[in-house]
């Protein structure tokens, strides 16, 4: 296997966390999951994909809604890579939100901070 | 046990990603691990802290090297969390590197891009 991707540490069922950031301006989008195949397809394809935990399946960001993450460049750090991507619609999260970290916690609970921007289908 | 604690899924060995972004400008930083206990002493302290899944105990970044994270906020995104952090010292990754995710995949290998600014003891 190509040597690459055994550098990068996977733990739980051969899988690592993936974080993708807005290129310009720099800007947190969201946290899912690789592995070394979706992390071999991204490189090949040049846009992020995932491996669903839950589907147990690889996963094209913006494969169903278009909202898809073109890949700009990945990075690894410590156990997890990084896509730095340019997002298609600027929608990353199946919410509608810009970005999946929408909740801030206040006063011991997890508030919503971040406004809906397109109705998910 | 505190609401909010419960709504962080927490997958294997009860532990979740811990995303660190500085506040200003928007940067990623880091990503480790939190498992509850480790959170609530976050927000307790008002500083990033993290489960080591190597030694199996709580971090307090910045704990040895003084290179605080001083969180102003936390997010919940998906599966993972996110420390909103003022970093002291400027030096979030333990190589003496700003940020931990200065390797960069080029020609199928991991380029290290990002230069050490202060030695590591």
């Amino acid at each position: 296997m190509t040597s690459y991707l055994n550098q990068v540490a996977c733990h739980e069922q051969g899988i690592a966390p993936a974080i993708a950031v807005a290129a310009t301006p720099d800007k947190l989008l969201m946290q899912a999951w690789v592995n070394r195949e979706a992390l071999a397809t991204a490189v090949a394809e040049k846009r992020a994909v995932y491996w669903s935990r839950f589907r147990k399946k690889l996963g094209r960001k913006g494969e169903e809604s278009g909202n898809v993450q073109k890949s700009t460049e990945i990075r690894l750090g410590g156990d997890a890579i990084c896509y730095r991507v340019k997002q298609i619609g600027g929608i990353a999260c199946h919410t509608g939100r810009a970005n999946c970290f929408y909740q801030r916690l206040e006063n011991e609970a997890w508030v919503t901070t971040d406004e809906i921007l397109v109705e998910p289908e």
